[in-house]
This record gives structure tokens, C-alpha cells and sequence, in this order.
């Protein structure tokens, strides 16, 4: 009889903990550690958030940041060109001045945490409706993060945790000018292509590591993390620290199961529709390849993920855990008279789920452009960067022209220089490929509403989706950055004065992807209120000393190096250099498991038993790509870069049977730096903590 | 100002021609070419129907028979072991010994046809409800064709033509032992892959040549064509005979925007979903990427095609021709009293139409597989070779219980050898390939329906559609031909007994489905009776001089080889070696640009100037592969392949503008056999028309 042993937290290492609410009791009883304050500290600020999706940490005094090659791949993927194909053959910077300054990434570094939640609940008056209230928190918010912006010159966003329970004000400091030092190929970074991914043993060396700068001097940071070039032991106790984007594991059962049913297959659709596009398109050329190449590898990989995840709702024995732990709940909460009113709330949040479905399709297509939290491309039915331009210009200025607390939060004071950053964006526009997305998008959007419906016969004006497309791509001026910040200076006025048939059409369509955004917000308004409800009365019944739902936002993770049995089959915790080389050797080194010349030339030169891979059971998911594993003496002995497919489940339950996070070893960056890539100026900076 | 020029019959070379009512006028007036009966009968004869889903024709005395490598891939691909991957590396049979007999590939070829209308009419009294009329009809068609096969011998079908405008019996001579004698290379039949296909220029050599037998001997053939080893000219009049797929060109508006908004859109996701599926699995090693080849290359193919149905339907100048169509004819009919009650019957069908898509998800799940006529797979839910035969054993021995005439048409006594063909295939079936493709498909039938349908859980089991498939797979018998013979043999009793998965599956669900094909079938007879109606309306306006819409049996097509403009670039009708090398150059000789390693050792052997692949503006759709490309003395001068992405629009509307189909020319056919394979005998036997 299978048994997935859904883990009680008591028992496993289960847990993404914020840092001002971490586990010292189950590191303490469990692994005999005692985290002090100044460790949490250290960890806490030698860690940064990837704004375009992911995690990192310093590890140099000179401003020397690890991520994962597939987080740093959409600076590499911008620094490209036809002549330099960095993101596939990667790039070393021997010297400073050899950096590549990125077009548009931002890093975040989290300065301080402050409880906020008693000034955002003083907005909220009993009595009010769901609108008012969510005005007024949002106005509350907006004011809290511009004050605090005002006052101390931080980066700050209130995070809401526990689906609305308590209120955070993140500060971070922000470093907006980071340049490249070094990625290796695509090819090593994901070895084992889309058939190895989420999967275990693995193979990849999925490292980028870029130098943060300030005011035009590698920056000196006070906090990061000491280099251990030999990497953890079996069993060893590690902790990861990094930005999980985002988990369900408080979703009620009902909006799980519109989740499985509905919306990721829908999301799936996409994907799938994407990859083939991309796909096809790719193998017409190199250069085309290249251009595709980012977006292709995030299609196929949510893709995997996503079906993935769909596996593990449909998998009874997990839908069962999931419903259990919803009954045990709902059950506590009827015994006591003072909760009891809160079982409302379920019924709350199914009708505005109901609601929510019904306005769906055109909240996706105008709206939101995809499930991804982080790095907005503009919404399903205009699918492309000239777009998503318009967009940001066309609300910008709108916007603007708004009190700071009633507008989008994308758009208010406290996320100005990110807005900026993004706007104004180096990255190379190509016309074909934005054709190409274009045109499969408003596709897309007609087969979704029909030919004949009013809104896409105005997006087509008459046209078919591929002369629209060509129509709208090549007449924009929008490519030019010097067009964006002058028209970004200006008014609404100056905006339609420019005639430029993109930013029309941006604003046409403004009109209804509005409205189809408040009438989804209401909804979600609903929803917020009844989950911050069952929150509350979650905090009554099983106490506060437990973790919220992932937010994208820095959180605590642990587990100890740990192998797990799959078919019968033990899975040891790590692979080598030798394994890799076998592993080539059984597929003729042909794609996707193909070695790069180098690492041909090299491998006389390479230690075979250097360990390359390890798995543990830390608590991961999406977005902690790029987290530094650390041991109790906080010294960096890995790099996340995936969790297997078993761990997909994560989003929304936690397991330790099987599910594993899967890192890149300390110990292979330093010998692959030093033997393959000639870069031993880089590994002297890593073991030393800084340059010469 | 584009211009589509959606050509009027008369000037353009339109027409998918019935043998029995050719185009006579046409030839005459155009061409200055008068067709003879014994033409006609020479090429009708000499004409092939591929049951895998093509065409192709006889081009010795001794059998051989020729059609593309696409086609001939079925075959090609069921024959393949992981020892021999003739899909992939071709094949060639040097003495009728080594040739390797086919799986289960039927061919017909087309002896007579009979006009049936009466009969068929005279089964259906005034006032009969929908209903009854359908199954009065189906009973007169089996019954005609039952009496024609006692009485023939020959394999007997009832055509509806002219959406049941006329019916006509067609009589095929079987041909069921088929070996392979000949195929390139998948890479040079697919030069270009995914890229290039619906593209020109072209290079490709998508051709495969086998051999029927009789007896176990070579089939002694009388009508098969001459070969003319120097291809056709430019601007040359040229005939094409085979069986096109389905058109839809008397398709309502209405129906054909609900085929654009609705169904096209929901096979591509399938499709889409299907191409990701197996390109992951196929990554994972040589020997999956062997055993899913096929299956790739028709996902692949599907998407490409229907997404340039969809562009197609989406083109405004498109959609006002179908409109303008329909429009003359309503107002001709309105116009004469006689016919004035017809108009109801564009009524009928779009009320039958919103109940089709009432009930179409449960349709396409349990009971249509694809939007392919030809190759029933098993439905969408249940994908997978294993299921088809627990599907065919189960409704082949309910069926047989019944009267003929009530049968469903695939269990009638006149399919009995194709069925038994089809069920008794030695086609090799792999349990992991099965698990992967069944997984997947329950992933889909439970996201479509959701987890709690009562269906999909009983499919399911309690279990999880990974889980659930493993069982299926393992459990069940269906592999071995004999277990599948011996069931074939007895009773639902038997079945019963066998206490099979599959089978139990099969039958458990075979209630649901037949139900969902019960009301499926009830309105596509409202529809069938009401475009009957329409289409005696069109005979009295446009008289009967014109072609009826595809239905994968013979047709005649003709047009000559003529270029075209694209871009404001003229391309040129031919292509030659010289183009296949620089195209391969261009790419550095990397897939799908790449050349297998015969064909760049023999280089300098080749002409290069010899005709490669050429266009003509013949009016043909899927199902022509394969089609046998004659001049006016009724030599084989080509063999189509392919037709542009412009041409995907002949589904539903004439084009000539840049439509075209594209052929392979019959002398680089024999140099290449020649030249590259060191088939100089094979070569012979095409030149001289018959073997030694």
C-alpha cells in the first residue's frame, strides 16, 4: 500500500519561515542548533531577491551575487546579440571592466521587517462593504509604503502574509545597476534539457553570478556569505534563504479543486500553445533560436511544472490529505462558539470562486498575462514587449494623475524607480519575433471570444491577426527608449497626440481590461476578507508559530541532505563529475545530453569525484531558484536550482517523502571555475570573500 | 489594396472532380484537351487509396505502387524494432525476398461506380421523423452494400456526395498483403522538418514504394502508370487523381464560424498538448524518440495545418468571400418559389449546431478520437493502441449480434476484412509508450471534466491517472494478436470472463459512449437531411455540373505548374538539387536543414540542375498525398506531397492566387534511387514498368 506520509509539521522539515518568525524550537529540538540573532541577521541580508524572478546571495565583500543560470538568463538573454549568443555559450568577465551591465534587472536586499497590521486594520471600519474596505486597506497601504519610502529612502512594500491575518512592511535596499561576470553555457547549465528537468539524478551546473554596483564602483557589502569549497555532507543539516514565489497550502478545497480543474489546465493551454509556437519558429534559424531561446525555456518549463502539479492534485491519496487537513479545521473552528461564524466564510469564498470563474476569460486575456507573480508581459491577448510598454505608458501617466493611495500598485509613488527601470528598459526589440507573438496572441483571443465578438473585431479593426500584427509592430515608435521617457514625461494629451497605433490600441483596450480587473478584484476582495478571517481563527486554534503562505518575499527554509526511494530504487542525495561524463557517454553526446567542447577538452583535468549534485528536503519551491544553501556555520555549500518532480506537489501541501529541492554542489562551482572555465581570479574571489 | 482573388469557376482550375463527372468542358474550353473514357479509366484504375490515410498510385506491371514517405510512415514505423529504424534510416529491398510485408495497410483501388440515389431515397418516406429517416437510410446503405460485395466480391461503400445531394456505391478491389520495397531517409522526406513543411521552396524526397501481392505473388497490375523520367514544364497542364480528406466548401457560415471559434481551436490544444507530450518523452532517449517518430510528426503536422486553417478563417478578405458565397446562393433560392422553404433548413442547422456544442465535450472524449476521417485511434480520453482494440473487440462482438443494417458502419458485414484487418495487427506495442500517452489522456478527460465527475472517477478508480494507466497497461492481454483472435471468436460472455482491465474499461464506458454518440448522431442527421435540402436547391440553381465536397474517395484535380508571389517576391515553380546543398549550407548543415550522410558523399554523382520538387495551382487538400502527378498522356511526371500554407484555405474556399500544391518531380526520383541509393534496379522497373 503506497503511503505519501503528508508530513505533521512536528516531524519534518517542513516550513518556508519568515525571518522574524523563525523556527528556533524545531532547530532546537530537532537538530540541537541554535540560530542567534546576529546569524539570522547575517543570513537574512546576504541574501537578494531577482526581480525578474528568483533568488540569490552576496558572496564576495565586493559585490559578487550567485543566482542560477535560469534566473540570471533573462539579463543574459537582453545582453545577447546576433554576434554574442551569451545565454548559450555563456560569458566570463576576467576584469571589472569587462562586465556586462544588465538592461533592466533589479536586486532586492531586506533591510528590515516592521508589523504593520494594527495601522492597515485602523482603515478598515466595521460595517464596511468589501469595496469600501478594500479601498481604504489599499489607501492605508499605499500611505504606510510612501511614508516609509519618504523617510528612510528604501524600496518598501507592506506584504500581506496569512492571506490578510498580519501585515509586513519589507524594506529593501535596491541595486538597479548589476552587471554580468559569469554564466557557462546553457548546454551545462541545463544539462539534460526538458527531459531531465524536475527530475532526479541530475547533472547541472544552473550557476550565473553577477557584481552589483553603485555609483559606478562594485558595491561593498557588509553581509555575505563565507565560501565552503567543500560542500555539505550526507545527512547534513542546511538552511535555505531565499524568495519562494508563491503556495496554496491555505486555498479551501473548493478553490483547489476549481485550481486542478480549471485554471491550470487553462494555464497549461497556453503554455503548451507557446512552446509549440516558439518551437517551430526556433528551428527556422540559429538566430531565431536565439531570440526565442528565454522564452522558449520558461514555456517548456511551466509547462513540466504545471502538469506536474496538476499530477499531484489528481493523485487521491494527496487530495485526501488536502481535504483531511481542511476537515480537521472547519471542525475546530465549529466546536468553538466564539470561531464558529467563520465557517461563513468557506461558503464567502466559494460563491466569489463561482463569481470569479464566470468573469475568468476576459480577466486573462486583457489583464493578466500569465501565473506568474513576478515580471509582467503584457496580457494573454497582446503578447509581446511593444505592448507591455504601452501599457506601462498608458497607465503610467493615468495613474499619475491619481491620488498616490487610490492607484494601481504597480503605479504609486513607492514603486516608481522599479516602474522606471522597467520602462525604459535596454532590452532589443526584434520586429519578426514581436510579430510572431502578436499574431499568435490575438489569435488566440479571437478563437477565445469567437470572430464575431465586438471587443476582438476593435483589437482586429478589420484585419486578420497576422496583418494586424505587422500593422501595429512595425507603425509603433515604441521600440525607441528615448520616445518612451519623453512620452513618459508628458500628459494623456501628448500620449494620443503621438498617433502611434500601439499606444491606441493600448488605450482602447484600457477601457474594458479595466473593468474586467474590478470586477475580478471584487471578487478577490471577497475572498482576501474571508481568508484573512480564517486566518485569524487558524491563529486561534493552532497558534501563531507556524509559516504563511509563500509571497515572493525572503523566507527561512531547512532540511538536512537527504536521499529518497523511488520505483524500489534508493536515489542517493548526490551525483559527480564522473556520473556526468557517463551519462553523456550513454546518450553519444547528443542533445540534450550533449558536453560542450570544453568540458571534452577538460575532463583529464577534473577530479570525478567531485560532488556536483545533492538533494535535501528542505521546504522549496518556484522562486527559491537561486537560494544559497548554508550550513549551521552560514557558509554557502550550494545553490538551488530546482526541486524534483515529487517536490511540485509543495505548492499545496508539504511532503518529505519523496519531494527534494536540488542544488549544485560548492564544491563543483570552485573545480568547474578553476579547471574548465580558466576563472580562477573568480574562484580565488569566492573562497577569499573578496577581490584583489 | 491585397487582393485574394477567391477565383470564380469558370477562369480558375478549381475542382475536386468526381471520375464518373469529370471536368470535360474545362479541359476543352481551357486547355484544348479532350479526356477519353479509356483515359479516364487507365488513371481511375491506376489510382491507389492508402486506408492509413493517403493516396498513391501503380507504377509497374509488377505491383509497385508509390506514395510519400508521410504516408507510408504508418507502415514504415509499425515494421521498425529498436534494432532497425527503417521510419528514420530508410529502406530498401534489393529482390522481392527482402521485402518486408506491412502490419495492417489496406489499399484500395476504386473499379466502379454506381449511382444509388434511388435506392437510398426510396428508403425514406415523407414525414418520417429525423430519426427514423436516418436509420431507414442506414439500412438501405448497408443492405446495398452487403448485396454488392456478395454479389462482387469487391469491397463495397455507399457514398454520400453533395452532403447527401447523391449517393453512389463504389466498389474497391482490397489489397491487404503490402510489403515495403523502398524509402529515403525520414530527414531527406522531411528536409526541413517542422520549418519547411507547408512551406515552398521545397526539397524534399517524400516518397516510399511498395509492392501488393496476391497470393503471395507480385500483384499482376494492368492499369498502372508509365513513367516519364523528365518531369513536367513550366506552365504545363498536369492531373492529379487521388482521395482527398474532407473539404468543407458547403459548410453555413454559421457552422463554419463555430468551426473556427470553437472546434478547430479545441483540436489545436489537443494537438499542442500532444506535441509537447511526446517531444519531452521523446528527448529522453534514441529509443523513445524511435517509437513515438510517428506520432510526433502527425501532431506536428496537425498543428501546422489547422493553425493555417484558423489564420486562414480569421483573414477578413477570406471570411467576406464565404460570406458572398452564401449570400448568392440564400438569394437565388429566395428568388424561386419552388425552392423558398429551403431557407429553413439554414435554420436547422444552426440550431443543430448549438446542440452539438452542447454536448461535444463528452463527444470528443469518449467517442471521436481526432478530426481525422481515417485511423481511428481510440477517443480522446483513452489514447492509445491497447484501448482501440479493447474498443474494436468490445463493439465488434455487440455489433455482430445485431442486424446489418443496424450496425455502426464500421461493423458491418462489407467492413469485416478491414476490421479484422485493423484488429489483428502484429503493429508492436510498448507498454511504457501506452502508460505515457493513456496517463496523459486521463490527465486531460479529468481536467475537462473535473475531478469530481462521477465518470471520471469511475474511470479512474480511486486512483490517480498515472496509477490508473500503469494498471491498465499491465494488466491487460491485448499485446498478444492471438488473446485478441481467440476473444474476437466467441461471445460479450468471453469478454466478460476475461476479467481484462482494458476490456472491462472498454464496456464499462462504452454505455457513456454510446450515449454522447447517440445524441451527437440525432442532430448530425438534422444536419445531414437539412444540407440534403440545400444541396438539391444548389442542383437547381447551379445545376449539377460541379464537384461535391471531398470525402477521402477518388477525385480528379488538374492545374498546371505555375509559380507564385508572395511578399511582393516571385517564386519560382521548380526547385533543383543545386538549391537542396545551399539550403543545408545556410544551416551549417544542422537538423532539420541537415542532409543524411549518403546524400553529401554523393554530391558530386548528382546533377544538380535536376528538377527537384515543383508547384501547380491543382486544387488539392490532406488526404492527396501521395497523388500521382500526370501529364496529358497520362505519364507519371510527380507525386504530391504537400500544398503551401496559402493552400490550407482550400478546406473551406477555392484560392489560386498563391495556393498551390507542391510535388516532388518523377526525375529526381530516378536520379536519386539511382545516384544516392544504389537502386539502379528499382530505377529500371519505374522506367520500364515492370520488374525482370
Amino acid at each position: 500500500m503506497l503511503s505519501l506520509a503528508i508530513a505533521a509539521t512536528a516531524h519534518a522539515d517542513e516550513g518556508m519561515w519568515l525571518f522574524n518568525n523563525p523556527p528556533l524550537k524545531q532547530f532546537k529540538q530537532k537538530y540541537q542548533f541554535e540560530a542567534t540573532p546576529q546569524w539570522l541577521e547575517h543570513l537574512q541580508k546576504a541574501s537578494v531577491r531577482f526581480n525578474s524572478g528568483g533568488s540569490g546571495s552576496f558572496v564576495s565583500a565586493n559585490g559578487l551575487c550567485i543566482t542560477n543560470h535560469h534566473v540570471g538568463a533573462d539579463a543574459l538573454q537582453k545582453a545577447s546579440s546576433e554576434q554574442h549568443n551569451y545565454s548559450k555559450d555563456g560569458f566570463y568577465a576576467k576584469t571589472n571592466a569587462e562586465e556586462i551591465k544588465c538592461a533592466d534587472l533589479e536586486l532586492n536586499v531586506l533591510m528590515s521587517i516592521e508589523d504593520v497590521s494594527a495601522q492597515v486594520n485602523a482603515a478598515l471600519k466595521s460595517g464596511m462593504s468589501p469595496d469600501a474596505a478594500g479601498k481604504a486597506r489599499e489607501n492605508a497601504i499605499a500611505q504606510i509604503e510612501k511614508d516609509s519610502k519618504d523617510k528612510t529612502g528604501l524600496r518598501s512594500d507592506v506584504v500581506t502574509l496569512y492571506q490578510g491575518g498580519i501585515y509586513h512592511l519589507y524594506r529593501y535596499k535596491r541595486y538597479d545597476d548589476v552587471r554580468i561576470v559569469f554564466a557557462p553555457e546553457q548546454q551545462m547549465a541545463f544539462y539534460g534539457g526538458d527531459p531531465d528537468n524536475f527530475e532526479y539524478p541530475r547533472f547541472n551546473l544552473d550557476i550565473c553570478i553577477f557584481r552589483v554596483y553603485e555609483n559606478g564602483q562594485p558595491a561593498k557589502i557588509d553581509h555575505y556569505l563565507k565560501w565552503d569549497s567543500s560542500g555539505p555532507n550526507d545527512g547534513e543539516l542546511t538552511f535555505v534563504s531565499g524568495s519562494p514565489g508563491r503556495t496554496e497550502r491555505q486555498l479551501t478545497v473548493d478553490e483547489l479543486a476549481d485550481r486542478r480543474d480549471r485554471e491550470v489546465p487553462n494555464w497549461l493551454q497556453m503554455f503548451n500553445r507557446r512552446e509549440v509556437l516558439l518551437n517551430a519558429w526556433g528551428q527556422r534559424s540559429f538566430e531565431n533560436a536565439r531570440r526565442a531561446r528565454h522564452d522558449i525555456f520558461g514555456d517548456r518549463n511551466n509547462c513540466k511544472r504545471y502538469d506536474g502539479y496538476v499530477a499531484a492534485l489528481f493523485d487521491p491519496e494527496i487530495w485526501s490529505a488536502i481535504e483531511a487537513r481542511e476537515k480537521k479545521l472547519r471542525e475546530a473552528i465549529s466546536r468553538d462558539p466564539k470561531l464558529k461564524a467563520t465557517l461563513g466564510a468557506y461558503d464567502r469564498i466559494k460563491k466569489a470562486q463561482a463569481e470569479l470563474v464566470k468573469i475568468a476569460p476576459r480577466y486573462d486575456y486583457l489583464e493578466q498575462e500569465r501565473p506568474i507573480a513576478v515580471g509582467y508581459r503584457g496580457p494573454r491577448a497582446l503578447y509581446g514587449t511593444l505592448f507591455k510598454y504601452a501599457r506601462f505608458l498608458t497607465r503610467a501617466i493615468d495613474e499619475r494623475a491619481k491620488p498616490n493611495g487610490e492607484r494601481m500598485a504597480a503605479f504609486r509613488d513607492s514603486a516608481k524607480e522599479s516602474l522606471e527601470l522597467n520602462l525604459f528598459s535596454t532590452e532589443p526589440v526584434y520586429d519578426d519575433y514581436e510579430v510572431l507573438r502578436l499574431t499568435d496572441s490575438l489569435t488566440d483571443f479571437a478563437e477565445k471570444f469567437g470572430g464575431n465578438d465586438p471587443l476582438v473585431k476593435q483589437v482586429l479593426a478589420g484585419k486578420s491577426p497576422r496583418v494586424r500584427a505587422v500593422e501595429l509592430v512595425s507603425g509603433t515608435k515604441l521600440k525607441d527608449v528615448e520616445f518612451r521617457k519623453n512620452l513618459y514625461g508628458k500628459n494623456a494629451g501628448a500620449l494620443r497626440a503621438a498617433h502611434d497605433p500601439m499606444l491606441d490600441l493600448a488605450r482602447m483596450i484600457d477601457g474594458p481590461a479595466r473593468e474586467a480587473s474590478k470586477g475580478h478584484e471584487a471578487q478577490e476582495e471577497i475572498k482576501r476578507q474571508a481568508y484573512a478571517e480564517i486566518a485569524k481563527a487558524r491563529f486561534a486554534v493552532e497558534g501563531t508559530s507556524t509559516y504563511p503562505d509563500a509571497t515572493f518575499t525572503l523566507r527561512l527554509s531547512y532540511g538536512k541532505v537527504l536521499g529518497y526511494k523511488e520505483d524500489e530504487k534508493q536515489i542517493p542525495p548526490f551525483t559527480d563529475f564522473a556520473g556526468l561524463y557517463q551519462r553523456a557517454a550513454e546518450h553519444d553526446n547528443k542533445p540534450p545530453f550533449d558536453l560542450p567542447r570544453r568540458w571534452l577538452d577538460r575532463q583529464a583535468q577534473l577530479n570525478p569525484a567531485t560532488k556536483f549534485n545533492f538533494v535535501s528536503d528542505a521546504d522549496i519551491i518556484g522562486g527559491n531558484s537561486g537560494s544559497p544553501v548554508v550550513n549551521k556555520a552560514n557558509e554557502f555549500v550550494g545553490i538551488i536550482f530546482d526541486g524534483n518532480i515529487q517536490s511540485l506537489v509543495l505548492d499545496c501541501i508539504f511532503s518529505d517523502k519523496q519531494a527534494r529541492a536540488v542544488s549544485v554542489d560548492s564544491a563543483a562551482i570552485i573545480e568547474a571555475l578553476r579547471k574548465v572555465y580558466d576563472a580562477g581570479a573568480l574562484a580565488d574571489e569566492l573562497e577569499k570573500g573578496r577581490g584583489n
